[in-house]
């Protein structure tokens, strides 16, 4: 345990959870990491797309832009309503099935799985191009990168909750402070040179356009920029968290959090524009990050270079840290309504439920690797997800004010219902301005999620109405087993298991399968070392049985037998004790036959509930 | 089952064996197809060391051949009194280890069983080399043909011996009236043609000489020839099944086989001269095997060609077939005597030994996969462990007659001795000729081997002695057991536990790992449905008792509390029943926690004889 206690640390008692009770100020970096972090590949996955169109491209990033913050004001108006609705956390998957639904809230439930498995995704792997972009000869390593945050991540996190709050205090101020220095020195200089200002270092020069502007192509370089408004959420589903008064606190994150998100993204959009700063190729060997760009054009490759850099890797990362917390809850949460195999209710050591970190990432892995480690093209993917969250959550916000009725409440389903279509609508362009981008994937996995939960649900249903009883014990028929030894040669294990038996039950019947043609011997043995001494002591001596091998085979005739005594005692229990030899090595385990494994998993198979095995270790 | 009876044949009686009782007509295919069969690899393999020296090198084989062919007569003389000496079957292994002592037994051992592997590999390649010299268009597909005969073989095989001797006697006769055919019609037309016949069809030109003969060049090719002695020993293994007089039967059968091969050898050897046939690259595309281009110069490309080449391939196919046969026999005997896992000892449904078969059928497809299906290249290996084999065995018989002492064992020690320095000799030329080309490996492999054997019966040995006891049953302290049974909600499957430990004994405990903090319900649960109930009959009322796991660990603070009533009750045995939900189909498994399972590895592994696991399952 020493070395699992050195990496994980120690166990927690259930008694030293605690409620955190928190402020704006720490709220900022727990809940806005992930919504502010977006702001480092959300841009960057629109400009990206704009790079068909050559340098003339780049300026479209500006009304895509204000568009999105346009959303994103509607969003943050309708979670603000959503704080007040939910005082103790909203997360889509309880909005959406307290009040639209079994089916909706199984949508949000798949919807929301593998959001936050791409978020953990696209998180980690942002933060190695940020990483890349300012050392570029890393770049072939890009996917050994992201596992190993990945895997440290999961240490961090294996440690529990408790410890990770700190770590994301300083890099969220770093980033911010970064990005709010780096957009105002930018603006002012800007301004200054009327709109043409000169880089410190100038960014990569934009190939020729290859491709014509299409509405099309507008959708979906709408579409992947909507990836920046990802996170904004997280403040809503966890306001319990913040101390008194809990609601105006929240909400006050919340602003902060959307403010500082708006900035960003209005900031970069007309900073790229003027330092004419498009997006490159992030599957080419001169890749480099918006973000990069932008911080080289207006402050040079300095100290500060670095150090920005070195924040917006680490936010990144830590964004991924959101699934940590929130995978697990969720799958918690579903498993509470059987729709999950209950081992994701179970919590481990550190108080956190081990089994749904293991899945995140797991998963998250798979994507890493099967995707290279290339944000961009797990962008179309993680969009669809977050927006379907929205939509359903604040639908079903609308249905929870319905539901309360009284003064207000039209208002605020008009709020909420505003924000619902808004998202709605972004859904739909995404979905089809995605589709063959991968967004089909999502498509299908998600009515398969839901297929999958309602089967699980339905066999827990029908475990539960079988097994439950309303009544007590009884206590009739407390008659003692039958107990079935198979016997071989004589030997001190036979010897525990006929003594055994005898503890068990004075009914006790040894077997021989007469495989090897020895019956003769094997009779005279036993008169001699069990008959004899047993009758002596006047006890009722078992019965020796013998069953006939024509076909050598040993366990047929056996499980036979059991069955055949089974249905002669409609009213006993069958106790077949079956020694077992314990190797002292896993390595010697082939050395000795496995019979009373497969006497065990054929009695499993054509048992029924009246014949037990008893397995008779036998220590080396 | 019906599917594997349709594949494997109905399974076979104890009492359906019979001693196959044979005479030299049947003997011939059944013990003859090995050491015939290799005529059609042997001259082969030497003739491929000779390309090196052009066309020149190919006389070279007359001489080679004619001291292999003295090497042979020596060996069929030490064979004939190796079938005097043991009547009932004298294998090397058995030879060697009653006359030489255990480790010359394990050498034997060892060699044996890379031989049989390397026997069953050989015939098959070197099968699929026949067949690809006719249908050169099939050379790219060498190793898939490789491993659908041993797929064929390995079919066969299971359905028994009884099934395959018929299988044997056609291509057996065949092949010999092929050789014997091509043989003298060449001959013929070579004295006539004063030693330089036409060929029909003409054999590829040689390549020009590369390299000088040399006597290391000689010895080589020397080795590689050798490989057309394996299996001549087949008969002094199986003299009990022949027919009275078993050994005079025995020994005609042996003699006519020497002979056959006698001429197969020199006969090659000498046309092979006369018509300039010489090896080719078997790696090559222009590929064709020697038997094939002296059928092609004698007889043409006629249906002589192709009936003969079918006959080739059966026989070395079939002789593949010698190792389905011996192997597992040698196996079973080695494990006989504890050196190999009993699991060898088993017959199988089909009164052979199947899971020495399994692992032939294992090594073989390796050895092929490995070589990439080119006897070629496994000839080195192949000649070392027969002549090892050879070696001890008439070594062996030497002692034999040694001990047997009286008239006429002098002359028969002196005649073995003869043909153990014969073999022996050459097992060092072949050892030191062909140690670089691969038979350092068998080097490797055979004290591997020994070792491994040597452990294994270390093994059965400490265990044998540790379970004998050789006195009745102690009868003493036959309490009935302490029973526990952890407790979680009140439902069937508890009620079944709970029943089953008051069948068992009357001191029953069960006990609650509280992980979650719902003392109080179990406690009412248990006071309402078990305790009041059981009160009223008046029977011993189970103990509850709570554990606290403040960690929410719950099968630690089970173990510790069990070893503790353990330690508690040195002269109780304890009983724990732990209920295990036993899923419909295999893929519900995920859905319920595999605690019981834990549990018992939990207690194999910190328990000791008086601790015993008992499931009971409950079946949905």
């Amino acid at each position: 345990m020493s070395f699992l206690q050195l990496v994980a640390g120690k166990p927690l008692a259930t008694s030293e959870e605690r409620a955190e009770h928190i402020g704006p100020i720490s709220g900022i970096p727990v809940f806005g990491l992930d919504a502010l972090s977006s702001a480092a590949y959300g841009p960057e996955a629109a400009l990206t797309l704009l790079i068909p169109l050559g340098a003339a491209g780049i300026a479209h990033i500006v009304p895509i832009s204000f568009a999105i913050i346009a959303l994103l004001a509607v969003v943050f108006f309708s979670y603000c309503q959503t704080i007040d609705g939910y005082p103790h956390g909203g997360g889509s998957y309880t909005v959406a099935s307290e009040n639209l639904g079994e089916t909706a809230g199984l949508l949000a439930a798949a919807a929301l799985m593998i959001d936050y498995i791409l978020n953990a995704a696209v998180g980690i792997s942002a933060g190695v191009e940020a990483l890349v972009s300012a050392f570029p000869s890393l770049l072939p390593h890009t996917l050994a990168f992201c596992l190993a945050i990945l895997a440290l991540l999961t240490l961090i996190n294996i440690r529990g909750t408790k410890d990770t709050g700190i770590a994301f205090l300083i890099p969220t101020y770093m980033f911010i402070g970064t990005l709010i220095a780096v957009i105002g020195i930018g603006a002012f200089r800007a301004i200054g040179a009327h709109g043409h200002p000169v880089p410190i270092v100038s960014p990569p020069h934009m190939p020729p356009a290859t491709s014509m502007l299409s509405l099309w192509l507008l959708a979906k370089v709408f579409s992947s920029g909507c990836t920046a408004m990802t996170g904004v959420e997280a403040v809503s589903n966890g306001t319990a968290a913040f101390r008194d008064p809990t609601q105006r606190n929240a909400k006050r994150t919340l602003t902060i959090i959307i403010v500082l998100l708006m900035i960003f993204l209005s900031g970069i959009a007309l900073l790229c524009r003027a330092y004419n700063i498009g997006a490159t190729d992030p599957a080419s060997a001169g890749y480099q990050s918006i973000l990069s760009q932008l911080i080289s054009a207006v402050m040079g490759r300095g100290w500060f270079y670095y150090v920005g850099s070195a924040s917006i890797l680490a936010v990144l990362a830590l964004s991924a840290n959101t699934s940590y917390a929130d995978f697990p809850r969720l799958t918690r949460a579903i498993a509470m309504n059987d729709y999950l195999p209950h081992v994701f209710k179970i919590r481990g050591r550190r108080l956190l439920y081990s089994h749904g970190i293991v899945a995140l990432v797991g998963f998250t892995a798979a994507l890493l690797i099967a995707f290279g480690g290339i944000t961009d093209r797990l962008i179309p993917l993680f969009a669809i997800g977050a927006f379907m969250a929205f939509t359903l959550s604040q639908a079903g916000i609308v249905m929870h004010w319905k539901k309360q009725g009284g003064r207000g409440s039209f208002h605020r389903m008009i709020v909420n219902g505003i924000g619902a279509v808004a998202t709605g609508l972004t859904l739909v362009v995404v979905l089809v301005a995605k589709f063959t981008a991968g967004a089909w994937i999502v498509a299908i996995l998600i009515p398969a999620l839901i297929f999958l939960m309602l089967a699980v649900r339905r066999h827990y249903r029908g475990v539960g109405q079988e097994i439950a009883i309303d009544r007590p014990i009884r206590l009739d028929n407390l008659a003692e087993p039958l107990v079935i030894v198979p016997l071989d040669r004589w030997s001190r294990i036979t010897e525990k298991g006929l003594r055994f038996a005898m503890k068990l039950s004075d009914h006790v019947e040894a077997v021989h399968v007469d495989a090897e043609e020895c019956r003769d011997e094997v009779a005279e043995m036993w008169q001699r070392n069990v008959a004899l001494p047993i009758e002596q002591t006047g006890r009722a001596v078992p019965k020796l049985i013998f069953l006939s091998s024509p076909y050598r085979f040993v366990l047929m005739p056996l499980v036979e037998h059991i069955l055949q005594v089974e249905r002669e005692h409609p009213d006993r229990q069958i106790a077949v004790l079956v020694p077992e030899l314990v190797v002292k090595h896993w390595w010697q385990t082939p050395l000795h036959n496995q019979r009373a494994q497969v006497l065990k998993l054929f009695l499993l198979v054509r048992g029924n509930q009246r014949i037990t095995v008893i397995n008779i270790p036998w220590y080396l």
